[in-house]
């Protein structure tokens, strides 16, 4: 990464509710994106570029890629148009070292599950759950600054059980108000790269324009940005050891 | 452990409350001791005996350690008066395969801190607060026999932040009225011994007759009992080996 | 699985080695799944089959799968020749609750990169290595009944680093002379069903007819068996709830 | 921490070796502490003092821990001596986020034994084995600038079964010449407080002058050092929510 700049990111989003819901439009008028990128800029990243579905090579070409230090991915009702190729491109990126930062519906994209393994499926409900978020751990990077918990006034319910591998570090559990609660924020790590998933975000509510969920995605891409070490995986070019001792 | 027989469990309480609470006598005339043993002996537990603070080494001789798979813990007003002779040895007794389940208040008992090695501290309030304590962990056999959630009618809640070291498998997340999640099933090894703590259980409440309880209790007996080898440790004898090859 | 035979095997071999490699048919004529089998029939598993690569889909038919607690899968030449449409039936099985135990080589299959989501790289020699596997979760159903360690006299070398998600619990680390350790024996969960990846067992040595290997192989199956309720996941078909208190 | 400077670190050390046994004054003619705090100083970490056993309170007053960050630990044969009050406060204070780095023999140290509640036992040989450490955990933050592995010409060994709770990451395994491994670089976290266990550094032999061991423990510093937030623990003034919804 560049110093001085921070990590360099990427917003994905699918960019598709934008263009045809009023009343995501209404939140979001140029787009989640460019929602989520403006409150990274204004929490100090300043290396924040963007990339969309309808984008060629859904705006993840190879030199993009590498000039990528944490990816953000927002997706939900074109997952299945997400290219396996540029999926498996993205999969070895995160391997080598990039950060992955998935929201909300992003638990379903091709990306998240490829990497985690299993289904990522949840139970969900709209309909005007005020959801609090309690910091599980805190001292985490990711919870720093914030209080005991975020609260958001309104948002999409997901419930459990979230199929999910468990997670290595859990952030985050949500409490909503129909009865259901929620590992909201989890953290892994595969090969050299480490991956956070954050929940909240529904398209059609105002949720990335909250200075605290902003501040939770610019905590998680500071933590999820690779170290210096991390791109320089050690097991590929192995020259088999002489054995000691014979 | 006998076989034909399950594990071997003694029920632990303090047996204070029941003794000047009308409030608590109610609920656990006998003791909360006494309707723990019921519900176990009911799941099939056969071997089930109790001990009380008040009692010679508060019931806890070695003689009764030694033939005890699994202790029961509930705790509360008097956790100080707990000697802490007594707490080595249930330590020692834990390190070397007996397995333990902590119940409630029981979070601030000397063995659990000694154990755990933080605070154990945590949020609560008494007001009538429902639980619904949701598996987060389906396949586990603490949570074997059980719905989605565990629902109970009221229990005063305790809220995050629990100060605990990072379960190693978190079984349930309750879910408060009032606004707070917490861990409320969590498991962890310490030495050869299991260890599972289960959060319902107020003693002015009758959290203890209710039959999803009472299985959980079961089950969590039934996972921390030790395996045959659990007991046999190896590093107290070792012989340092001839080095090889040299 | 049927009351009374413990859990139902299926032994998945590769099976090409032991049809061309006279060093490989002199340990294993019947091939190896017939030696892995024949173990574990000695463990007093009664319920075991096998199934292999060039039988019609594999030998993972629907039926079979269905009737399979617990999978233990053997490959190496072959890996890009499996199916990738068995691989997600069997990656869905496994999901759903059956145990999965993948031996040595097969740290390559599909199905193992496929559950992990990473790319389960390592270093290898062959050259006359001694390998000592040592327990480093006593008291761990899977080491039940072995010391310290295991010896096996000869055998392949896999060294660090090991490109998998952290383990969930590790049970061994192996010790080799030339040099090397390795992580040779690992647990995850994911879905309903447990994995255990144990390392040893390249194809040209005895491996599989040690006693001691045999028994961590038998333990690891009882491991990864599915408790009853395993199979019943529950997110499937949520019905969404009414809110409370509103 | 003193923004510019890093972390304020306190290195403690018993002191008693190196005043009776002219083996160790060999390699360390100032004390274990002075040459570890070298060995950090020369890493950049500018805030860098010393403590020993026999200073006034074991040098650790209140005042020196309410100005430390990471404090090193280095202990052996004089554990006994440390007073326990001494202990609570260095218990208190890694709770509250202080980072704790403990080296070599102070496995048995109280701070370490009173923080992981188990006996933390292990094997060991002193007799000229080689030791290297492989790096299990590439990426981690405390295998920053490593290589493949770390090797020390001679160190006294220490095996496995390490009586410990399973790190929450493992960063190093040890292999030494005569047969044995271990889990010799390990992470926790206990309240607000990270901390890091590394294995090498026997007394008679010079492995803290070593660049590499050097390179560890300033690595380990950095990590263990406290985030701005991870003093503010929020538990302790919590006041109880007006329950919502009712």
């Amino acid at each position: 990464m560049s110093a001085g700049q921070g990590p360099r990111v990427t917003v994905w989003n699918e960019f598709r509710h934008e263009k045809t819901d009023e009343k995501v439009r209404r939140h979001y008028p140029e787009g989640i994106h460019a929602t989520i990128a403006a409150g990274l800029r204004e929490a100090g990243l300043a290396a924040v570029r963007t990339a969309t579905l309808d984008e060629p090579e859904h705006g993840l070409t190879e030199a993009t890629l590498a000039e990528t230090d944490v990816l953000i991915w927002w997706g939900h009702m074109a997952h299945r148009e997400v290219d396996d190729a540029i999926v498996e491109r993205v999969h070895a990126r995160v391997l080598d070292g990039m950060g992955l930062v998935v929201l909300h519906s992003g638990h379903f994209s091709k990306i998240f599950r490829r990497l985690l393994g299993t289904t990522c499926n949840l139970k969900w409900r709209e309909g005007g759950d005020k959801e609090r978020l309690w910091v599980v751990a805190p001292g985490h990077p990711i919870a720093e600054g914030l209080g005991e918990y975020v609260e958001i006034a309104e948002e999409e319910m997901y419930g459990e059980h979230f199929d999910i591998p468990a997670p290595e570090t859990l952030v985050f559990v949500s409490w909503f108000t129909g009865g259901e609660v929620f590992r909201s924020g989890c953290c892994w790590q595969r090969g050299a790269g480490k991956i956070f998933y954050f929940r909240p975000g529904h398209e059609t509510l105002p949720t990335y324009h909250n200075r605290e969920v902003q501040r939770v995605i610019a905590n998680g891409v500071r933590w999820a940005a690779p170290t210096p070490q991390a791109a320089a995986r050690v097991f590929g070019n192995y020259k088999p050891l002489e054995p000691l001792g014979r």
